[in-house]
């Protein structure tokens, strides 16, 4: 049974997360759930899109991403539901979905409008409850894309990021596009391979580009490829977000050698 | 298999939910549990009441809600088990369940006493642990109420809110009773249709309800009936409580006009 | 089936805790996950480790406890799998699962090194994802512990709690160990037994130890011996960390009479 993955910006303290999923069970009581994370900034249509293309990765095929970062809800902004060779994805058409798409094979896209899939009395400030979670229901059900709507093309998406490898060199400027709860600061450089280089951030200059945590001393800053494939800045066993005072956004920048 | 819904404000930082979790499923395995919240303000009664409201509403019917905002733990409040026309609800008799009862058809009310159905060694200060969950997995099991202790009866409870339609007119003061994690405020005056009028809050003056967000310019204030029935205030891709300083409980007029 | 249980520090936010989520669940998908907690102190070790030992008494037998509070990640720090009478435990060898050996019967321990449990291409900084995930999904699924890694001997653990009972007497100095959501501080005084006592906390005397929050006026402090067997500060229906202004590992002193 593939499961619906909620990835929304209406935090874990209210009732809009357990709302939307007693809908989803309603129409679908044995479709398991997996929250991808509730707790995006607010309105934070990039900053999900970037949890999003983190999580999309490991997901198992067929999963249905239910996505409600919507500061778009009560305008005239669509809903679509895009199938790719991996999985469908459900979401306000307001570019959260644009770093997956960028690298996905789009096989269809619809605009979600079909009434007959929604909640009666659509109320005006509320989809993910009466559009959303109902749309995601029945299409984890397996109801066809082509029941929702019509099919339309979006635009390509260029990648987001600024792709680097061990073949290329001069100065590079980015930005800190993710701070995760550790205060590891996420630049948009993503690095294939190995290159060394020097960072610049705040004021701090970072000479050489380390393999992980254990290469500097508790306390000592660094630069590493992370996890995800991009160029991080943390400190060891501390915050660099409090300790370089980064903020969401600030600019980076790198010279290749 | 109908779940057990969770409503406390334990936090989801500490050991308390998990070992709930734990002692229900060592009654129940297989119960299906779903999270309501843990993050209500601590002892929030009338936080969790508003929070329940709206949630119960969409709930399959004979859900088990085991609600733990308790801070009359180790005092001599009683533990109230409710079967209404829909649902079951547990909690503590502190008027967390007023919200859902001041329109629920009550079916039966019993106090819970029955100390077969606790843990052994019922402490003094953790009864989520060692009564909640484990009356909560019984209940689900399908343990009838009266198993647990006597049939009492409540007192009825008046609606908390003002109910108003298009059919009012005048001017009425309520308060901010929720505010969520967009900063949007939420009043306690539940409209019923469409009406016009002017808000006053914090020395503001909103001169029109609107139908939703997109009536207004991004980062302009609007008032509006949400989607729980209530008027709220918002600002548009922004919060609410941070450009209003609008505090829990804070004064709201409203003059229909 | 027996759960995995998750305790992380990587907080509710990223994509960390979704992304072990999927890895298991592409090796086992029919495990049942109960989350313990994500938002325990960044690489807070000591902190995970009380949260751990509150928690796992209350889980049922054979439970894989996936542990990861790592701040070690990224040096050549080893990976432990544990088997006592009760659970199987996988955590980083730092001390994060003290607590709990101290008082386990440890049937074996491996050093987790098989690649061959490991995803491809493991991170130098991600191995929640990319070791304890797919290492717990195995566990999970009955691969036996020799299988991971060649047997170890573990250092025997001396309980990192002061036991006191009725029996003792004098004077104790001791630490507060965790602060609660409620603001509760609890200290690593563990009461076997009724006593009475003086405590001293910040300036503050607080001059018996009474049995739970009823015994004391709303906002007054009180002293109680919690639900987790250990000496503890409250104010009833309020803060004690705000109102004493007490700070994670703060002196605590306790003259028993």
């Amino acid at each position: 049974m593939t499961p619906i993955a909620l990835l929304t910006d209406f935090g874990n303290k209210d009732w809009y997360v357990p709302v939307m999923k007693s809908v989803i069970y309603s129409i679908n009581p044995s479709v398991p759930i997996i929250d991808i994370s509730h707790e995006v900034f607010s309105h934070g249509v990039d900053d999900a899109a970037f949890v999003l293309w983190n999580a999309h990765r490991y997901f198992q095929e067929k999963t249905v991403f239910c996505v409600v970062i919507d500061p778009g809800v009560g305008t005239s902004r669509r809903i679509i539901a895009v199938e790719t060779d991996k999985h469908i994805l459900i979401a306000p058409d307001n570019g959260v979905l644009n770093m997956v798409l960028s690298e996905a094979l789009v096989k269809q896209v619809v605009e979600v409008k079909n009434l007959k899939f929604f909640l009666d009395d659509v109320s005006a400030t509320f989809h993910g409850r009466d559009v959303f979670a109902p749309v995601a229901a029945h299409v984890s059900k397996g109801e066809s894309l082509s029941s929702f709507g019509e099919r339309i093309s979006l635009p390509g998406n260029e990648s987001s990021f600024i792709r680097l490898s061990s073949n290329d060199s001069g100065q590079y400027f980015g930005k800190i596009i993710y701070i995760d709860k550790f205060g590891n600061l996420i630049s948009n450089f993503r690095i294939q391979g190995k290159l060394s280089g020097v960072v610049k951030i705040k004021g701090s200059i970072i000479p050489e580009i380390s393999n992980t945590f254990g290469d500097v001393e508790i306390g000592q800053v660094l630069a590493y490829v992370g996890s995800s494939g991009f160029l991080e800045i943390a400190v060891r066993n501390n915050s660099a977000k409090q300790f370089l005072e980064v903020k969401y956004l600030d600019d980076i920048e790198l010279t290749i050698e």
